[in-house]
């Protein structure tokens, strides 16, 4: 196989289930954790989809997570829960949790369930979204293995703690923040040096903690919070990944920081934490208002004067929604290093090929 | 007066407090009012501090802001409230809003609590810090004059909108973050201007939307936001910005981004939007549980590796609170110009000259 193919996101769907549940998943959890990273794919967030998925195999059949585990509700009060996916995927545990959060959020306004003993998650974004279609705000987030470098550090203490957002507006446009706390991801590092390029300013220190341009070098450091260096602001990103940390390690009673192993170290479980809350809008005034009010303030930045050589200015979350209407229309792209690594797996499964677009 | 001055906390307290009610606020409006301007310039936030003070008498005066009015009550619900500020100061109503989310949290696990009609409220974090003394999680956001391009653009249609968490850790040294989504505040551009030095990359843009290292074309143009241009992650910033609008003017009810007037414009009434929230820790586990992990992990961070120059690796609001102490036992730091603009303000009023300390 040469090149990016397209596949139908349906049949990318069925084919990521039914590995997941050859590698011993339940219908239910494979059906969710392959949503996740499907849609992972068609946002153009290529780094968080089926491409993690010879990897999360891996993981299983090392016996580093149990994809027979069901997560349990530990504490469940009205407005709070704390849930414990025994070290299962991390996506059914934490589609479970969003899905608690919003039934709280229905009832009560306002819903926050945290997960402990659980695992990579995929994209934030996704359980964020989830709340969309309850007409209710969500809020995601997780804790991950240290890769970012404090504010006058020289060590990945930090991990790349995503933050992501999804406000309902009403019009199928909603705003959709999903970052990382650092400035970029670690794979960037990966994809500049294969390439030769420089890095840019604010992305990687050196083991000694002094901001490098060069690719080797960054990986052999650590990544640098958002903001770069501290005059350019990267306090804030360091505040903000730690900010993350506690509100999920912490809350949760996972683990945090340096205790978090490597990314796919399949040495001991992950035990990682994760944030979801649900806010219902229609607790402080009218819905429709509230959208009305979301959308304008969205447009009104759209039609803001653009910059020199600036095409558009967008709002987060538009590019992504551009990228899954394509990928609906035409079918997922997947670069071919990544399907025939999914082929792979599948193959030893006993399944046939990749399902390609015609 | 010539230099920097110091004056005793409680005093500089009596005296700020003394100028607002003679402008006509309550005494407990006034005395609340003072508080947090105080807070700001015992923590180091000198430009949220009382050197904001003349320009809010005047906003007063001009009859733009109504020292009389009383927050009301608009909506309340178990876990969620809208407060109407009446076109008052900032301080006192968001005081009573933070308060309001505090109880609801100790009855209902969290409560969210937004104001509308509101005004400059200070720094951010003194609301979020008020969460920990009743050992809660405390959040704190407003939004504010468009002073920020969004990526892509050239106008500046986000205010700086602040975010800040306060997170109890049970020895009094609190995790405190208060941050601008810009990189920088705008008086940073003042400051280099005055000095002749060059901008730091990241901060603003011409008024073309590029990006300028000159402080008086930065002050013609726009802020950037955290993360700078596009490349070096400024969508993020300018994402979390937004994020902060949708929550305070957005949900509140208020006015938002580009609808904002000028932050001392005179003209018609600011009608900001906040946003408080507080969270109760043990709703997930045992108090003590969560800030025996919250401490380590900080501990964790301190005990980091130190980058090539760095004397040390702090967490959030370690600077702010060793500022504070500092202030407590040697009195607040005043610049000169401060100090003189502060008496002018209260001879003006009949009262006497700033009790200097000894």
């Amino acid at each position: 196989m040469n090149g990016d193919v397209r596949v139908d996101a349906e049949r990318l769907r069925g084919y990521t289930a039914a590995i997941l549940r050859a590698a011993g998943m339940d219908a239910e959890g494979a059906d969710i954790t392959a949503r996740v990273l499907v849609a992972a794919d068609m946002r153009g967030v290529e780094s968080h989809g089926v491409a993690r998925l010879p990897q999360y195999v891996k993981l299983i059949e090392a016996g580093a997570v149990d994809p027979t585990a069901k997560p349990v509700v530990e504490r469940d009060r009205p407005t709070t829960a704390l849930l414990d996916a025994r070290n299962g995927m991390g996506q059914p545990a934490s589609d479970a949790a969003m899905r608690l959060a919003i039934r709280k959020a229905q009832e009560h306004d306002i819903g926050v369930v945290t997960v402990r003993r659980s695992n990579h998650y995929g994209i934030a974004g996704y359980y964020a979204m989830l709340a969309l279609e309850h007409n209710l705000i969500g809020i995601s987030m997780t804790n991950s293995s240290p890769l970012v470098a404090p504010a006058g550090g020289r060590r990945a203490q930090v991990g790349t703690n995503p933050i992501a957002a999804a406000i309902p507006t009403g019009d199928g446009r909603p705003f959709v923040l999903d970052m990382a706390t650092s400035t970029v991801p670690v794979g960037r590092l990966e994809v500049y040096g294969r390439k030769g390029l420089p890095l840019k300013p604010g992305w990687a220190v050196d083991s000694e903690g002094v901001e490098t341009l060069d690719a080797a070098t960054g990986r052999a450091g650590a990544l640098l919070p958002l903001g770069g260096v501290a005059e350019t602001g990267g306090y804030k990103g360091y505040g903000l990944g730690v900010l993350v940390d506690l509100l999920t390690g912490g809350l949760a009673g996972a683990l945090y920081g340096t205790l978090i192993g490597g990314l796919w170290d399949a040495g001991a479980p992950s035990d990682l934490g994760h944030f979801f809350l649900a806010l219902d809008p229609a607790a402080f005034g009218p819905l429709e208002t509230f959208q009305a009010r979301a959308r304008d303030l969205l447009d009104r930045l759209r039609r803001g004067e653009k910059a020199r050589g600036a095409a558009e200015i967008i709002v987060a979350g538009e590019k992504e929604a551009r990228a899954e209407e394509d990928a609906l229309r035409r079918g997922v792209v997947l670069y071919h290093v990544v399907a025939t690594a999914l082929e792979d797996v599948g193959q030893r499964y006993g399944l046939g090929g990749l399902p390609v677009a015609p």
